[in-house]
């Protein structure tokens, strides 16, 4: 069956259906949750041992610092470094380890270029600024964009990352374009990861803006859907051997790894641009909370105690992405809906029909399943073509994943089968 | 004996004794500290028992929030709120509590009026910027303005607070003054605390920048040396009763309560405030370190049991702070100095002859005694008259703490003769 093959009056036949399902869907008040992109408990329960580490009288590293006190390192504990820095690409010297929230690394790090400028030029703030977002992209680095007054410039995704030739093009005419959003793995909310030739591309094309920075969010990392551990290639080393050594910006937490809330957040770069962070940083605070370094080296204790931790999470939540491609292929059959399954991150990219995304997300709304707004993947929460609805299969626990997800593909149905009736006049 | 009052033949023969003294001195090869304003390891064993807080299976809040995730509360957790609501005279309701650093908090607000404004008036960094600064005052929040290209307009402290004839002056005349650094209690470095009087007219004065601000530190709110646990009039009461309710920017932290490095700071303020940072800082982060906020509420309890704690603290350090000004009278007989006994706080300010401080600390320094640098104490380390030197007596042992005190004490003395003896064409 093919919605879009169907005659007027199927069409009008299904949609009479459709709609007395979803009145009866409506009827169950329903209370389900598609739009966070958080751990669930039983996630959370596998680093249940924060809670009471590092322990009693354990409050010193391994070089002798007393991490209770002020001082000691404004870049961070090493050894949690040295865990971290082959999953996150950036040696150990050039990382720095703060707060919990990777988020308030990138809002710094751009903050300190409005305000104080790069170690490529002037600051930020005194002209116009504009960003490359691949799209669709991340919500949060679009509402930071905004928060700043600094223009998003959408380039369109592909399998391989962001479309290279649109990006080149732009970046070598536009001096305002001081920098561009990435995730290169397993990417929110699409799940492609950045082919070595596109990772190859943005370190070594000619910018306008001699401070042009790419800000490199490599949030899912060690987040792994399937036996297949992708990696993404080198950027610092890639933009070292281009000749453009300060241009990336690397960001990681743990937030979708221990605790989301009280995790660790990473930043690496060039020696340059970190001894500029922690130049600016060290005005903002004395640094970091170091116990809880301790409490994650305590936790995770090496580079294999971190990959059997993610192999943990991934028995967990794999099953919940399996579970939601069972349920569209089955519930969608004839929708002109497609979707990814990816293999790793935390998402799953939803495109409907053209102008279809915006009504599925009120259906839903009616029928008591919160879906994430459509647009909300596009900055200004403008999808041009208002298909993309973005959905976080993590959270719930399998029984209310399976009746949200259910229940979604129906107001799918329906808004699309809406739509075909309007486009035939009807 | 009064060093002024010795002849010039006299004051010679006194100094070639300094030198003697001095160089036994140096010849101990000395490595002592007095610079750093830091808890004890025995202080910070008061909190030991966060080590293992909360506990497993303790991460839920009394509102069912789950803290380990994201989610469930930007302004932090309400019990530790309502803890410290009344010491830092904020109410709970329009109190943040977020990470480890309150300098972070006031930076923070500091970039969110340079970039997006206040409730009161358009973005700072569009126009030249002023702060009035008491001197002597703190350096990092002197470091903070010269970050941004702020300048600092120093005003002297009394023993009330600033000198509020002339900071009304200032700030009336003056639309480039924003802001203006306080710390009303126990202020750094002098211990004064800030009159009655001084807040009400810190409140109530006319300026000519409508969006002026007091950055007020409240750091040393609970930090009593003396049986007397004295208080500063409610600043955001006393600015809504002269019609200024958004002028007060509250803040404190537990940095010198619980652990200095891992602790929680707090920013109050009027509700528009307060509704305006939370707006930028929800585009930072996603919210604060609540397992943190559930180990600080699981550590302290309630507001007796934060007196509590703090008596214990006053235990340890009252005697420091007497061990200092005993060994000063001993060993300054005669010389021009003088200094403060704070009633509480974590500093005593040590006044030398004009001229004299930067020697001093440059004498120490040969005497293996570090003392934090001549001038810190003013805006760009100038300090006009080069007499104030900060002594934090906290964090060395008792027994190092009386070897520095003393050694300081005689290059005190030798700095004085020398400038004496200069003075005297000699």
């Amino acid at each position: 069956m093919d919605l879009t093959a169907l005659a007027p009056d199927e069409l009008a036949a299904r949609r009479d259906a459709l709609r007395a399902a979803h009145d009866d869907l409506r009827a169950r008040g329903l209370k389900l949750d598609l739009t966070r992109g958080k751990p669930s408990a039983e996630q959370l329960d596998l680093s249940e041992d924060l809670l009471d580490l590092p322990g009693t009288g354990r409050h010193t590293a391994p070089d002798g610092t007393d991490c209770r006190n002020y001082g000691g390192g404004l870049q961070g504990l090493r050894e949690l470094r040295e865990i971290f820095a082959p999953f996150v690409g950036v040696p150990a010297d050039q990382l720095v380890a703060m707060g919990n929230s990777s988020l308030a690394l990138m809002h710094d790090n751009l903050v300190f270029a409005l305000l104080n400028g790069t170690p490529d030029g002037g600051r930020w703030v005194d002209s116009e600024v504009a960003f490359v977002c691949p799209v669709p992209g991340y919500d949060r680095h679009f509402a930071l964009l905004d928060r700043y007054g600094i223009q998003a410039v959408p380039v369109p995704m592909t399998g391989d990352g962001p479309d290279m030739d649109v990006v080149e093009r732009l970046v070598a005419d536009d001096p305002r374009i001081k920098g561009m959003w990435c995730v290169p793995l397993y990417s929110n909310p699409t799940g492609a990861c950045y082919s070595a030739e596109t990772v190859r591309r943005l370190a070594a094309m000619p910018t306008a803006a001699p401070d042009f920075r790419l800000f490199w969010d490599n949030a899912y990392a060690v987040h792994h859907l399937t036996g297949t551990e992708h990696t993404v290639a080198d950027v610092l080393a890639e933009a070292e051997r281009a000749g453009h050594p300060n241009r990336p910006l690397v960001f990681a937490s743990t937030s979708k790894i221990t605790f989301a809330g009280s995790g660790v957040a990473f930043f690496g770069s060039s020696p340059a641009n970190v001894a500029a962070f922690l130049a600016s940083a060290s005005k903002r605070t004395i640094g970091p909370d170091k116990i809880n370094h301790l409490r994650h080296v305590a936790l995770l204790r090496d580079a294999e105690g971190l990959r059997a931790h993610m192999r943990r999470h991934r028995e967990i939540i794999r099953p919940k992405f399996e579970l939601v491609d069972e349920l569209l292929r089955k519930h969608l059959d004839g929708a002109v809906a497609s979707w990814t399954l990816p293999q790793g991150g935390y998402f799953i990219s939803l495109d409907v029909l053209d102008g279809c995304a915006r009504r599925t997300v009120e259906l839903a709304k009616q029928a008591g399943i919160a879906v994430t707004p459509a647009g909300a993947t596009f900055p200004g929460g403008n999808d041009p073509r208002d298909r993309n609805i973005r959905i976080a299969p993590t959270y719930p626990p399998t029984e209310e994943l399976t009746e949200a997800i259910t229940g979604l593909a129906l107001c799918v149905q329906l808004a699309e089968v809406e739509r075909l009736l309007a486009g035939n006049g009807r």
